[in-house]
């Protein structure tokens, strides 16, 4: 049999753009002697849509693509993943089109993941699918990984429609995966996944084609739109798996996460505050990349507590990258704020509040200049300052998405040096001076938390790692830092309740991947 | 059979507090000669926990609480509910303690509240218990709606241990839908419901107990704790349903809410900006009202664009209440804002950037209020606003919680007629005047929106009832007034998305009722 895999960046409800594709794909894999052509889990649709998988609208819109896509399919079965209307509910599913029509469809059997399960219910799961004479099993999504699946010994080929998230580490630990369910199974096995960025989201491809020895016979390509046919009776050499670079592969994510959020949405210009630091020097290095420099722009708002080389440091990156960027003082908005509030303050002294009332007014610069002309807020936290809260809501916390929110400081340093890897974009100073906020006189972060190193060691154990204060401890960590970092972590909640959606690089996503309630009782978990 | 029912607030991770209310509980039933006492779902760990149902610490906690409280069940039968670990996942579980032994567990079978869905493991089912020779069916959840369960026909006694959100209308719907169920089934029923605040949860207590007639023979108090003890073989008058004022029931919700979020976060200062207008004097009431006035501050922000009445309306609130009030205008702040930023505006024209630029001021000064002295900041937000965007983000969607977010425009002007109802607190002029955020020359609300009579029948029947835009045109509304309406509100999810949480008082909260994607393409249901 000659299958075709066709790796496709879906947008959610543009169904006359997703079927156009679709159906160019069925077209070229008939062209190329195809007798099957598969596409992704709820490929018609774009995932994951949420709610409107509950809309009645958007299910028949659905339904109405999958005929036209089946009108495109004389001579070849198609195999299109799409959310399909059962009984009261939603399931996902696959539907197999044979010669124009719709003969079968297969539905996911458990909902697993966070996106999907309010609105999504399960089915009955994989079927094998008889397509000339190949015995096909047809499994939806994450049920490829329900133990102990019988697909029996008929099964030739194992087809699994996915819709994999990128996180740090996952393309080789799916590689494995698939090679040793080939193997074991004793069938080929295809994996179909997505591509391109849905928000916060980024689909990673590398859909792959395993043998019966867990060989790799076919690789498409991570991070873009890719199609291929494969002839499985044929004898294929093995393929090894492509070299996986962390920081390549985040930068590349992170570039596809950006490049969709902005086409998918009609957005061409981004502004980014670049306080001279590494978060602001990497999300505007980012940003030029994907959207060019003359759409990219800079905003220096150096207060009385600014130190030189910050606006140096800013500068030079912006003149590095060849952006526009304005300087824009803060202190006479910042003196005016303080007269008008500071009576109110019972002469109390200087502290966090005017610290956060230079943030704000960074704030409302960038949103201003957003509002104006259109120049969409880039947001430059990273995962350690937000976990532990060292952010100002509604100041640095601003922006339509966070680029950087699921890097922890010390990977946002080798992310930096990776974009530095062929000409010095950001600046020496910027990689190796002591971060600080700047916002009071001689500030470090130092001066409130550890040294990065250690705190993102504990944070990682702590968010992906699922540990408990004890367990870090007793691993070697000191227990009142391990605590505190924690108290942070669960006490700063609230600030990131209201954060913009975080690209997802790893497997617990701030705000998404570990919700814990906003109103508790902390002792319970010291 | 002598039933106690305890119908108590708690707090999540509390287990001390949460054990100990339960074991006050079990003595008094004791006392009061109960065979049998009754707890609502996850009562010992408090509802909803989120990632914390999967946090090992957490769970051992709750199992060590439950060791705890089976100590203090010698001579009574006690069925408790709590989160339970069972292989690899966490169940919601009711564990059935007699003299001192935890002799069984009983889990959920399905499943569904979106608090849950992600963090929760599908069980079992109810199961039938013989406490004393009484035959109980033990329910857990929103497993008593599933269809056609059968208890069979020696069932004595159905026990509906829950955790019902309060939205209006809700009390008398549930009453009569266990009304039904125990003449259907030709059994007694308990239904033992959470009463207290959880951020943006309000469970509304009226925990009942039914007769095999249907009629109501027990009926616990609303929006508070309460204990009552029931014989089920002695004669009972039918009680009827408590009157139900919907803007009695949402003031009572809100306070609770409100108080409870104070209370278990260990806040007790509140501070709120008043504009004059409807939105912060309902808010501003409501909060004196649970926290007393010498806790609660307004601050009054005037711009230039600031009508006199406007702040005359606000003052005249902050004296009605009797709470301390300061006038901090903004026109220094904004004009220096503008001298900083406006040269980077090619010269356009006044718009809708130098209205967002006030409001964040707004936010800024509250903020600092908050910052400096511990004043947490109510959102004023309402819901029709939030529906259709008509706020700034960062501006007036600042705030730790939003209590009237779930409250369209014309129910909030319900409810401070309420408020209003023995004193005029509310000024004629603020619940007369037209709408307006005052943030350029002769602005009104309606300049942009249509009146909030129409607009929030629209936004209902979009919202609650789910009707596609055709749907409402059909029913006899404008179709581009509809379809303006529905636009505004998909644009606007990604403002709603870093929205504080809002305490929910309908079946469907923006935010958390309806999720929409934030990057798709709209045409689909247009």
């Amino acid at each position: 049999m000659k299958l075709a895999l066709a790796q496709l960046d879906y947008t959610i409800g543009d169904f006359a753009g997703n079927s156009s594709k679709i159906i160019h794909s069925v077209r070229q894999a008939k062209t190329e002697g195809a007798q099957l052509v598969v596409f992704a889990e709820q490929a018609i649709s774009g995932r994951p849509a949420y709610d409107l998988l509950n809309d009645p609208v958007f299910l028949e819109q659905c339904r109405e693509a999958l005929e036209e896509i089946a009108g495109h399919c004389n001579g070849i079965t198609a195999i299109v993943g799409l959310p399909l209307q059962v009984e009261n509910k939603t399931i996902s599913a696959a539907a197999i089109i044979r010669d124009g029509k719709i003969v079968k469809f297969v539905g996911k059997r458990n909902v697993i993941s966070r996106d999907e399960t309010q609105h999504l219910g399960n089915s009955k799961g994989f079927e094998i699918v008889d397509v000339d004479g190949v015995n096909i099993a047809v499994v939806i999504g994450s049920d490829i990984h329900i133990p102990n699946l019988d697909f029996g010994s008929d099964t030739d080929l194992i087809l699994s429609l996915k819709s994999t998230i990128y996180s740090r580490g996952i393309v080789a630990r799916r590689h494995e995966f698939y090679s040793k369910m080939a193997y074991r199974k004793q069938a080929k096995l295809a994996v179909l996944n997505h591509i391109g960025g849905q928000t916060d989201i980024v689909y990673d491809g590398w859909s792959t084609v395993f043998n019966e020895k867990g060989e790799c016979i076919a690789q498409l390509k991570g991070f873009e739109e890719d199609f291929t046919v494969v002839d499985l009776a044929a004898p294929l050499e093995a393929l090894p798996l492509p070299e996986q670079n962390k920081n390549a592969n985040v930068y590349r994510a992170i570039k596809l996460g950006l490049h969709d959020f902005f086409v998918k949405n009609g957005f061409s210009k981004a502004c980014v505050g670049l306080s001279g630091g590494i978060d602001s020097a990497v999300t505007c290095a980012l940003a030029v990349e994907v959207l060019g420099r003359e759409n990219v722009r800079g905003l220096i708002m150096p207060s009385k507590y600014s130190s030189d080389h910050s606006v140096e440091d800013a500068v030079a990156l912006a003149q590095n990258l060849g952006i526009r960027h304005d300087i824009v003082p803060i202190t006479d908005t910042y003196t005016a704020m303080r007269e008008a509030i500071t009576p109110l303050f019972d002469g109390k002294p200087f502290d966090v509040t005017e610290e956060n009332m230079q943030a704000h007014i960074h704030g409302a610069m960038l949103m201003a200049l957003s509002n104006k002309l259109g120049y969409i807020v880039l947001n430059t936290n990273n995962k350690s300052e937000s976990a532990v809260g060292y952010t100002t809501l509604y100041g640095d916390t601003v922006g339509a998405i966070s680029i950087l929110g699921d890097l922890y400081k010390t990977e946002v340093y080798s992310l930096a040096r990776y974009i530095n890897r062929k000409e010095r974009i950001i600046s020496e100073n910027t990689l190796t001076k002591a971060p600080s906020a700047e916002l009071r006189p001689e500030q470090k972060d130092t001066d409130y938390l550890p040294d990065y190193e250690l705190l993102d060691v504990i944070l990682y154990r702590l968010i992906e790692e699922n540990q408990s204060v004890d367990e870090i401890a007793t691993a070697g960590f000191d227990y009142d830092t391990v605590k505190k970092v924690y108290t942070l972590f669960i006490r700063n909640g609230y600030k990131r309740y209201q954060n913009p959606p975080v690209l997802r690089l790893s497997t617990v996503t701030l705000g998404k991947g570990k919700i814990l309630p906003l109103t508790y009782d902390l002792s319970c978990l010291l």
